[in-house]
């Protein structure tokens, strides 16, 4: 018997609804673990929403609460509607899109990302995760494929401007939050609402611990990791946190004419020898922290005037909150070093926004590398340097988070760009993964 | 005979003209070397010229060419005239005064700074070279002293603004000089003629070289060097050359998350590296060349990318313009190296507006410091890290300069101060050594 052929030539881990569906229908469809998404689909609607939310410069704009972004979504939920999906928006003004599952007591397996863009950005960031996730829905609708799971596909509102929408689902969304003026100019609370939220009501739609059975969520990279090993797809294994922290550095302003060099007490020169410092610690020890000072000013700022006060932003990533401030500490040691060497004062202000590092799930890591093997791509357990709306929903749910590569490493830029053929794995990627965690 | 007493008991060098206009008179009047200037109107005409040209917060701003630097010059002049020295203004907006010698075939010896200010300056830079000079011929005049040279005080126009009267005396000044807007706001040429000055004929009060037997100059230090040192009185050897750079450093700007720090082209850590190579090259050989990065600017400048593009302002100041480009050359070197380790560009762009160095005459620097050693007071040799009008006369005449101690080596600054015993000595080194170079 074919049907009989099929289950011998698969391990029984695998046997697959779609396989079980076409012993029913009589019609021969693939099993699970023989369905592909349609890369096309994907690459073609990638390129369709990137005509929504263009400045008059032509340039990507499809800001959170914007009219592009309200564009956007309204046609990301008519291809929801079109799916079966029965979208609607919550509070925080996610977009969630449910499909049934065979048994209604299981918890929803949830997936997608955003599709709201940093200005000037581009057209991969958020949007493949959630383009991936309603070609999941439309290969399983084409198939016919039940999955015993619920499923949800889920367009989180306004991650670039601070992971706001998952921030609100999963009650991390403060009044003051609300209050806060939003890329778009509008306030964050208006913004919600202008795109179909409540935001008097946040707790209306909050998910709870144990409210979904796992998140998944595919992503490029924004960095050159993958690219530069020449590896398909990244196996996240949690997203990174950060310490931003001003540092002031007083020295004395005086005549670089007339002042000798050893009576010098150069903000500069102590501020360039802690930069160095910084590259030097973060460098000096194992692992995948990175430190950086991205933002410097002198003051006053002339040819002819030693500088007397620099300011430098420094920000700390890693997997570990601990290492971050293991790190903190040894820059502090060695400031010390040099405020006493150039004779100045050098002070640490950490800001107030720090971000604790959200670690993704060891199963769905399991599931997520297994998937990438069974297709027989190249893959990597990797950190998630860059914040995603997963780092929210971690704090109720099992997540997991798939990248691809990202040419040159370039992001939050129109340069950012992924191919064709590494979106398409991406998106098998997570189709396999949710079709695994939906049978384990 | 009380006279040929006199005579015997001062040197024959010494014998003063003022020793010889008492034997005439029959008044008895000190010795040349005895005069002494009286500290005590300085200081109060010090305070008074202050009082011009302040603004609506009562900070200094007599800028050249505006109405505080107007009415500080008309104040000026009548003491001039009240002195005897029939003041006129050059095409170049400087002030001359001028007193008869005996011998109207030898040059005149002349004297005196400037009083503008920069804005927010200092009661001391320029003005303390004014009415000390001013002061000179005034004890002169009191002491009926007739000198062999005639006697000129110049109030040099517009300093801070680039040296513009000084320049303007030597043939400095360009048509394209003359088109640049001042710091009053005025184009040059227009601010001019509004101080009395004719542009349009420079040429008519040009001084050529061996138009002038000598030029001297006091000034405060606007530096820490003799205060340091606990030292009353500076011979100034030269005023530095001044070569300023714009080094342009060129990385690539990259998400501070994603981007793994082997992977980076960090413009701000490769400028920060050339900093300390500057610092380390400067004062890594013998000598008072100093060395400034006084302005730096990275782009994108955020917490949370790493910096693309960082421009440095880097400023070599010594008196010997070979060591200038010595000292540049060596930190071009460096710059390539450390461009190698960080996969950066680094260029050097020259400013265009350089200035060589001006040295002081070597015979009138041992006459200053004979006058402060006669003084009993204590004395170093140095350099000028300033630039002032002298560098300008240094190319038609021989040229001197005094310096006085700067409490703090503060200066450009509110808090610029010289104490007035500094001023008094400083006033009196001056009149010594203009009467000692009238016998030479």
């Amino acid at each position: 018997m074919k049907r009989r052929t099929f289950i011998k030539t698969t391990a029984l881990s695998s046997l697959s609804l779609a396989a079980m569906s076409t012993a029913f229908s009589g019609v021969k469809m693939p099993l699970a673990n023989e369905l592909r998404v349609n890369g096309k689909r994907i690459e073609a609607r990638i390129f369709e929403l990137a005509k929504f939310g263009r400045d008059e410069n032509g340039r990507g704009y499809r800001v959170g609460y914007t009219q592009g972004d309200k564009e956007g979504r309204a046609w990301f939920m008519e291809l929801m509607k079109n799916a079966g999906l029965n979208p609607s928006i919550d509070a925080g003004g996610n977009i969630i899109g449910k499909r049934k599952g065979k048994n209604p007591s299981l918890k929803p397996i949830a997936f997608g990302s955003h599709i709201d863009m940093v200005p000037d950005g581009g057209n991969y960031d958020g949007t493949l995760g959630c383009l991936s996730a309603l070609e999941v829905i439309e290969i399983l609708n084409e198939n016919k494929v039940e999955t015993n799971h619920p499923l949800e596909v889920i367009v989180f509102a306004n991650e670039e401007g601070g992971l706001i929408g998952s921030r609100s689902m999963v009650g991390g969304l403060t009044p003051e939050g609300l209050e806060q003026i939003s890329q778009s100019g509008l306030v964050m609370g208006e913004g919600i609402k202008g795109i179909g939220g409540n935001p008097e009501n946040l707790s209306g739609s909050l998910r709870k611990k144990g409210d979904l059975h796992a998140f998944l969520e595919l992503h490029i990279e924004q960095g050159g990791i993958l690219e530069n090993e020449n590896l398909q797809i990244g196996v996240v294994e949690g997203i990174v946190g950060i310490l931003d922290c001003i540092v002031t550095i007083e020295g004395f302003s005086n005549h670089a004419g007339t002042t000798p060099m050893k009576l010098r007490k150069d903000a500069l020169l102590a501020a360039s020898k802690l930069v160095v410092a910084v590259n030097e610690i973060v460098t000096g020890i194992q692992g995948n922290q990175v430190g950086t000072v991205g933002k410097i000013e002198a003051l006053p700022g002339a040819y002819n005037v030693v500088p007397g006060k620099v300011t430098l932003g420094l920000e700390i990533r890693d997997l570990s909150w601990e290492k971050i401030e293991m790190i903190l500490a040894e820059i502090e040691k060695r400031a010390a070093t040099i405020a006493t060497e150039t004779k100045t004062t050098i002070t640490f202000t950490p800001e107030a926004s720090f971000t604790k590092p959200a670690l993704t799930d060891p199963a769905l890591q399991q599931k997520i590398n297994e998937a990438a093997k069974s297709l027989g791509l190249s893959s990597k357990f990797m950190q998630s340097g860059a914040g995603h709306d997963s780092q929210q929903i971690a704090s109720i749910a099992p997540v997991g988070m798939i990248f691809v590569p990202s040419v040159g490493g370039i992001s939050h830029s129109p340069k950012e760009f992924t191919k064709a053929e590494d979106m398409t794995n991406g998106a098998n990627v997570l189709l396999q993964t949710i079709l695994s965690v939906d049978q384990s």
